[in-house]
């Protein structure tokens, strides 16, 4: 393995596990800050592998591989989820600095673990339960109504997270999976929402917390296609209620780095904690261009303990728009799109991710900022839409 | 040499000549925009040799290295001027892209040949002469006034590209390198000038332009300590008339990717030609945290042929403030002092190039933006005066 080579003055390496966009789009505030990144990454042809000097292969599951990258680094961080908890806990045992730290992330590994804690402390959930067999899930939606939504606390079955059950024996082939690994389900009641909203913010080791704007997210099909920022209309009360619950669930875990709190805004004014994310996430992609500080920036400043950036809005609002990989002929072929929505909008930011076109995989996102709101979205959603190849003039 | 890797999608590859800051600050825009960038260095150590996967060796002044470099590239662009005019020609009459072109770039090469291409296009300089003797400078001197600034046209001698003689004999010795070399020496009046301003643009071969904002650029002891954007308080037909003379200056020259043109602003309200540079420029930093679109990513879109994004500002005022280094006790060390610039202001955007320290060598800049000029100054002076060690608290 070839040492990342650090710049002369003091300046330490970052290492982040996994080579995907998060760890690309670490790269431009990086350079900029005279930080060295190094990626650990499953593939040389990666995200962000392409783009940085260091990026030894390895997988995330491999201690020995974890060990030999982290010997390199001052600190080490994620790009997602998914190095065993085990393995971080040897880690941290053999005094690797890992940020968010073990303790914390399991939080983001484990719906269920993530539940209890957050009850425990009194934040918002909505009605959840662990279930291990069909009465208890009966038990579940008898009480808080049906359909009810059932999660795998980590990882998947049938290559999903989530299911929605209208009644008990939808869940039969999920119960026998969750039994035959010893693990209950995740039962929720599916939240009557208004919309759904996100909380981003960074935190540091020495405990100062920055907190974006909190922002509307916009799903379809189970895949995140647009953020505004900040939310349109949110009620005062509402946006310091979701801050302020966001605030306390990273001090309560003691979250180090990018917290990212999605939440779901209901009729009657209140918010639920849906998920959360340790790691800079799509949520907060509009403040590369729509903030002082950017997502990827703050991470960096946090996990080494470094001074936050500001988080303030440079514009009053932030339109995000993902792009999707298409699936007409020539979506692979992205520069000649990207082309026509340069010369369509010399406006709009975008951010490609280096990544082979597949159906519905995101590739790169688009920033929109200004004043007027629904035409940012609008040329959000065009210029998104134009570069996945869903509009051919 | 290890051939530079592709995101897939149809992305080019720009090579940059020269591992300088300015080839590094091109990284997270052709991050961003999915283009991979390349980076032809002189010392594998070198600013953006340190951040980029394909860095390969080789000094710009040599052909066969230059010739194995563009092989790999799309277009080649430049991080500095001093790739010899026929090595240049002979790369592009073998089919090499070069933005800008050779016949555009001379005349940031050789500074007689711009002043005689400016003044037969009619653009305003300061009176001028190609000088051989110390007659012809004498004659110079009593019709425009002493002193006289004397220029080489190309590089320098004893390390010094500028004479200010305040008689002939202060010019004997470059008279005699002159004449040994068989070349002039350029001439020119001393300008009574208000300020430094300077116009940034960008053009593409398709003669797409696009200007940011008239800047001005504060000196010291002729290094660029600050640049103030826009120039405050100034009048806007100076301010026109500027930009007019940079966008003629581009088209006349057939400039391809950014220019700058910096200018004296003269006490009677006219603005002359002081010098011309043909790539992203130090008073165009302000651009990556001030505007819409900044210089480097500007330069890549226009090199490629892209269209241009907006120059839009995207604050009333952005300052800027070059970190230069210090020669005090610890001076080296940047890591801990940059970490006190974050405390003190969070707005502050920090740039560093990843250089070793040498006094008074450009090492970093710093920018914030905002409503009130003078505060922006004081910031922007503090954070850079604190980095380069000259405040130690």
């Amino acid at each position: 393995m070839t040492s990342p080579r650090r710049a002369p003055g003091g300046f330490p390496v970052v290492g982040v596990v996994g080579g995907g966009q998060l760890a690309r789009m670490c790269v431009g505030p990086a350079v900029e800050l005279g930080i060295t990144l190094s990626v650990l990454t499953v593939d040389p042809g990666d995200s962000a592998a392409l783009v940085v000097p260091s990026a030894p292969v390895g997988h995330h599951t491999d201690l020995d591989a974890l060990r030999a990258f982290a010997r390199e680094c001052d600190v080490v961080t994620f790009d997602h989820e998914h190095v065993p908890a085990a393995v971080l806990t040897t880690l941290e045992d053999e005094g690797v600095v890992l940020h968010p730290r073990p303790a914390a992330l399991r939080h983001a590994q484990d719906k269920l673990v993530m539940r209890e804690r957050l009850s425990a402390a009194g934040l918002p959930c909505p009605p959840w339960a662990a279930v291990h067999d069909e009465a208890e899930l009966r038990a579940f939606g008898d009480a808080h109504g049906w359909p009810v939504v059932l999660k795998t606390p980590q990882g998947g079955y049938d290559g999903k997270g989530v299911l929605v059950v209208t009644e008990v024996e939808d869940a039969r082939g999920w119960l026998e999976h969750a039994q035959a690994d010893g693990t209950p389900l995740l039962a929720e009641e599916r939240v009557p929402f208004v919309r759904e909203l996100a909380v981003l913010l960074a935190r540091s080791p020495s405990g100062q917390a920055a907190v974006w704007p909190v922002v509307e997210t916009v799903q379809s099909g189970s895949i995140c296609t647009e953020v505004l920022a900040p939310a349109p209309g949110l009620d005062e009360r509402l946006a310091e209620r979701a801050t302020e619950v966001a605030l306390t669930t990273a001090a309560e875990l003691d979250v180090t780095g990018v917290l990212a709190v999605e939440l779901f805004e209901r009729a009657d004014g209140e918010v639920v904690v849906n998920e959360l994310a340790m790691r800079p996430h799509n949520s907060g992609h509009w403040t590369m261009d729509g903030a002082v500080t950017g997502q990827f920036e703050q991470h960096l400043r946090a996990v080494l303990d470094l001074p936050l950036g500001s988080p303030r809005p440079r514009s009053r609002w932030t339109v995000m728009a993902n792009v999707l990989g298409g699936d007409g002929e020539g979506a692979e072929e992205l520069y000649p799109t990207y082309r026509h929505v340069m010369a369509h909008d010399p406006e709009v930011k975008v951010h490609l991710y280096g990544k082979a076109v597949r159906p519905r995989r995101k590739i790169g996102h688009v920033n929109v900022s200004g004043d007027d709101l629904e035409d940012l979205r609008e040329r959000a959603r065009h210029a998104a839409d134009y570069i996945e190849g869903a509009i051919r003039e």
